[in-house]
């Protein structure tokens, strides 16, 4: 079944699970697609329809459980566990990535960090200390670290995304701006904030529609 | 007619924007789907349907030429001119995004930079002083600025987010880790690690599909 859920589908569940769990917070038990699509700008039927790839969630006009189904989405998600992530370029976007407090409560904890400047290795930044690059061989396989994040310049990032999959790393968070490839088993996201005001200009420019 | 195009074939314009932009540093004046969609894990049939939204390009067989798509894409995505933005958030993560070269050769340009913290407000960051976002009403008419990056703590950004509304700003790049709302003629895009990372776990997870 899984095989058939289209990928757009999967990036909107950690959006539907970020506002279940701000509602969680709030105290509330009950939410329905309309409130949920609202708080989203999701429509009612996409939230539905999504869901519907994973089994029968909430009864007809009674609403979604939210404990329940924040439960069963990060049973989906496979963020019912921690993952361990190594970090490659401690620039200052690397610095930022390694002092954003977003990703441990979240489950996602980076437990090496690894830089190309002889300047940079050695340094301790938030409790880590930065090792090679050319130490990522030797490194990796004690770390246990299915997931890279690569905030490098865009020249060297194709060649540090190959090194991890030759270390074994199986998705990818690249900050890098290019077009960066993988063998079909890795996982990559692009985190381009160009790519973002891109698909933003389309809308606002003068002659364009909003949607 | 552009009222009918999917946000998600928007979402990829870029995508292939940059895709086209390297093959023409790379001295490249055709291409075909085939390649194309080889260089970004996506369907030659995908691109072909994305572009024919647009009207038609290239020649059955003969693929296309890159400068004229590439202008093309530019005109659509209104990326043919500058856009200036205003930057809230002068933390690490500002920081790092005042630091970042990857959005002036895109032709996005930060103008102005504000922060609520009296101890940051006044600081110079990359050429510019830093606001109080007490002036925010004030300075924005003189910015033409309708773009905004919003790299403030999760707890104060919805309301910078309401306030950049209320000055006119038609398009949020969003760093905070909070589902944001705005108004239908207010774009967001989110930048949110978390949530690239949790929609990677799905397929990585034990007992996960690869797709």
């Amino acid at each position: 079944m899984a095989l058939e859920i289209p990928e757009v589908v999967i990036d909107r569940l950690p959006i539907y699970t970020r506002a279940l769990a701000l509602l969680q917070r709030q105290g509330r038990n009950v939410v329905n697609s309309q409130e949920l699509g609202g708080r989203l700008g999701v429509t009612p039927a996409q939230i539905r329809k999504d869901l519907s790839y994973f089994g029968r969630f909430g009864k007809q006009g009674r609403g979604y459980n939210v404990k329940r189904l924040l439960e069963e989405l990060h049973q989906i998600l496979g963020i019912t566990r921690e993952w361990s992530m190594v970090l490659v370029g401690v620039g200052q976007l690397g610095r930022a990535i390694l002092g954003y407090d977003g990703f441990a409560p979240q489950g996602f904890r980076i437990v090496a960090a690894f830089d190309v400047d002889p300047d940079i290795v050695g340094d301790m930044v938030n409790g880590l200390e930065v090792k090679s690059v050319a130490q990522l061989q030797d490194e990796m396989p004690d770390l246990d670290a299915q997931i890279a994040i690569v905030a490098v310049p865009a020249a060297n990032a194709q060649e540090v995304i190959d090194a991890l999959v030759e270390c074994g790393v199986k998705a990818i968070l690249n900050y890098a701006p290019i077009a960066a490839h993988a063998p079909p088993d890795v996982r990559i996201r692009d985190i381009d904030p160009v790519l973002g005001l891109q698909s933003m200009t389309f809308y606002i420019k003068e002659g364009g529609t909003t949607s």
